[in-house]
């Protein structure tokens, strides 16, 4: 063994030691939203606590400074290899670039943050949520110069949850998309095609729910043996490895589209997860390349794939035998009422085409918080006129608008974009797919979807965290990211349905 | 602060850490045995053996041994500050003298060993499960000799699990008790009154036996809102905190006994130490006095209360309502046929009288193995010869005789007497408890449970791991452990209900 072999085999085996207490939190957080008595949380929290300071020790300890710099300018490497040194130097170096006092500090005013914004969403008081953001926004820019920048500050905080995409990108990709959905949105709202899906909010059981959810996931080439579906009051995947993936969805009895289309959608991110090789371990890249690439796999399950016409002339027929519910409705009017079209306030119960705006405007606003151009005396303000400027709709309270969402309270600034980049990854996926396999749709149609995850997982989940998105997109499609292709997929599907 | 308070304070926070790294252990192996897909296993074993690594660190950690040589002999400490430091002293100590190489080689025979148990109990192959079996012996001895002892050689395995029990003291209580049990038995076998309990055998739905679990549970006293019932192959208790006790039990289709009276048993368990106070955190006392003490709970609950006449004068009319199959049987004889006495092979299925037979001859036997007086060799013969002499019974295959235990192959000797023990200590608590409530039965057959869970939890489960069981049984009943109440209470009821 060359001393860069030892070297790699070493440091392997201390990432190792992070990935077991990192599975160990995650396990502990699965159990404290699916099943942990009441009683146990606060021990549980001080049980996370104190595992979350190992992985923090382990991260920036002296150990793993000496691997990077021994391995960090090799060219022995091969490209997990050098991969994993390099994305292990990004975490290293970002831990360490803020004082530890600072991060303290920084913790602090989140963790308050956080419950003033859970107090003041339940009683709608903006005011009393201000002072903790401002803190945290004053923190987000005292980061940025700790971590130091190229270009817009903001592209900072877009690097730790994307890395390589910049403002300048966005600013140009996310204006493309905004203009198109918003014209397209006031063609829909112009259209004489009226969807109704009151058949949707008749009395379902969970049981029933619970037994399409598993047939679909079965379908999707979910392995059973290596996770599981439960029950939680929020949808989310977690995973301990890649033999032990588990979702949660959430059942409403009048409301059969809530937990099908959340059980496709971590579904997606499951498989992902699923096929990460075993040859990651010990390497921290076993994961998916970044958050918009996960959410461009959870969003492609669940809209392109979930909400065509061909998956449900499979899955309708199906669905017929479980619900009865559905009995005297046609295939055109179900195909019709899961993809219906209605701007609303809240991003996580938006539909396909306006999910993108919610995101784009939280984009738009944090750029602006960022660099000094909005500040958090204006916010509702701003928030307000551009959702009455592009969803064409104005909430009534803070909580509906401004303080929906926990991500500015948690100073996750920068992470929302992702959300809508998810969907742009995955058109420009499926046209490559339609390239390589002309007849997907037509097996689709027959209930095969084995070919589409093989596809997924040859081009995207083998690589794990091996790639920057930007060089998988690349890769993968020959072409840089274009919200060209998601543009032209909902311009098709709705022109149709919409009769436009 | 005195300069001893702040090491106790200091000590605390160590040993509070590693109450978390088992905790997190306890619930990945919860997680394994009740919920975890198939193909996770592999990566969670090396997960658990990783934790276990970082536990061994902290027990023999330098830091642990600057606690204990600086407090074990201060004045100042408290009875639980002093029972605190003695704990970590013994669990130090016995680490710490086996040298590492000799514990790691340990560790692979034990698990080999294991594994070797498990096929040759498949296929009733004593022969290639011997040489193994010799070698864990051959490091019992071993071990003895390290550790030292005094007195019997035995008396250092027995110490390791019930703290103060030594040879001397159990050959007398185990002969007498051996003696009046088979006595008592004989009586039986000859006596005209034949039980029918074949209504047991009937067809019993899972969600039927969950429903009157659950119920008869939440009689006893198990809080929900700190623990939960699930299902699992063996029936188990384990708990991560006094908040988060969590049992098992498992459902038979076709007997009606099996999965109740394991439900009360591991309740038993559970409601102890959900009575730990939470004082006892980070002390390495929150927990059981010894595995005979709490094993006299999960009995005491099981037998005592569970297969009382007066329990099910409340409990008998509450299962009528779930359980048609008993509409044509009369309190007499159900009650009967919960105590039917029938010699059995295996320990884990024997009735209330015969179990502590099955342990007295462990006990006789590993003595014998540890003390040279027995090969291995000669094992099977001696144990078909205690099994015919006190049970009346014979084993025809290895896999109904002395292979039917895993604790030889996990070489836990000194680990089944404390089965027993818990008869005796539950006995003699009965008595007691008798003498301070004189109506308890009235109680209970009022279905009020409360009033002995009280009198456990303020003489027995407030004091968590503080005193040694020795001292508890005498603080508690004013006398050393005896077999008398045992022995008194076994030939009270069952001279009743076989008309002796």
């Amino acid at each position: 063994m060359s001393e860069v072999n030892v070297k790699v085999r070493d440091m392997k085996s201390h990432m190792r030691k992070l990935e077991h207490l990192m599975g160990a939190s995650a396990l502990i957080q699965w159990d404290m939203r699916v099943g942990a008595p009441r009683k146990a949380m606060a021990d549980r929290g001080e049980m996370l606590a104190f595992l979350t300071g190992e992985i923090y020790k382990l991260q920036t300890s002296d150990k793993m400074k000496e691997f990077i710099d021994a391995l960090i300018d090799s060219k022995e490497l091969n490209a997990i290899e050098k991969s994993m040194v390099e994305n292990a130097k990004k975490n290293y170096d970002l831990t360490k670039k803020v004082p530890e006092d600072r991060a303290v500090a920084y913790a602090q005013v989140v963790s308050n943050s956080e419950a003033a914004w859970e107090e003041a969403k339940d009683k709608n008081d903006f005011e009393s949520f201000k002072p903790h953001l401002k803190k945290v926004i004053d923190f987000q820019k005292e980061l940025v110069e700790h971590y130091g920048y190229e270009g817009n500050k903001y592209n900072t905080m877009l690097d730790i949850y994307e890395p390589g995409i910049t403002v300048e990108k966005l600013d140009k990709i996310f204006s493309d998309l905004r203009d198109s959905i918003v014209e397209l949105l006031n063609k829909i709202k112009n259209s004489s095609v009226k969807i109704d899906d009151s058949f949707f909010k008749k009395n379902f059981t969970t049981k029933e729910q619970e037994e399409f959810s598993l047939f679909v996931l079965d379908k999707m080439g979910f392995d059973f043996e290596a996770g599981r579906l439960d029950e939680s009051v929020h949808p989310f995947t977690t995973n301990f490895g890649n033999k032990d993936v588990r979702i949660t969805t959430k059942y409403l009895k009048n409301e059969f589209r809530s937990a099908l289309f959340s059980t496709i959608h971590e579904g997606g991110h499951a498989i992902y997860e699923q096929d990460i090789p075993d040859e990651l371990k010990g390497t921290g890249l076993a994961s998916g390349a970044s958050m918009g690439i996960h959410e461009s796999q959870s969003r492609f399950y669940e809209n392109i794939i979930g909400r065509s016409r061909a998956f449900w002339q499979f899955f309708f027929p199906e669905a017929k035998k479980t619900f009865s519910q559905f009995e005297n409705v046609d295939f055109e009017e179900f195909y019709k009422a899961i993809n219906v079209i209605q701007p609303s306030l809240i991003r996580t119960e938006a539909d396909e085409l306006t999910y993108s705006l919610h995101v784009i405007i939280r984009y738009e606003l944090e750029k602006a918080l960022i660099n000094n151009e909005v500040t958090v005396e204006e916010l509702p303000k701003a928030w307000n006129e551009k959702y009455k400027e592009y969803l064409g709709v104005e909430a009534e309270t803070y909580s509906e608008g401004v303080m929906q969402d926990t991500h500015w309270a948690s100073g996750l600034f920068g992470y929302f974009p992702s959300y809508a980049l998810g969907n742009l990854y995955g058109a420009q996926f499926l046209n490559k797919m339609l390239k390589d396999m002309p007849n997907m749709y037509d097996e689709i149609a027959k209930g095969n979807l084995k070919e589409i995850h093989n596809w997924l997982k040859d081009n995207i989940h083998k690589h794990g965290a091996v790639y920057k998105p930007a060089e998988l997109i690349k890769m993968v499609t020959g072409e840089e990211l274009t919200a060209k292709y998601f543009v032209e997929y909902l311009n098709n599907k709705y022109s149709e349905i919409y009769n436009l």
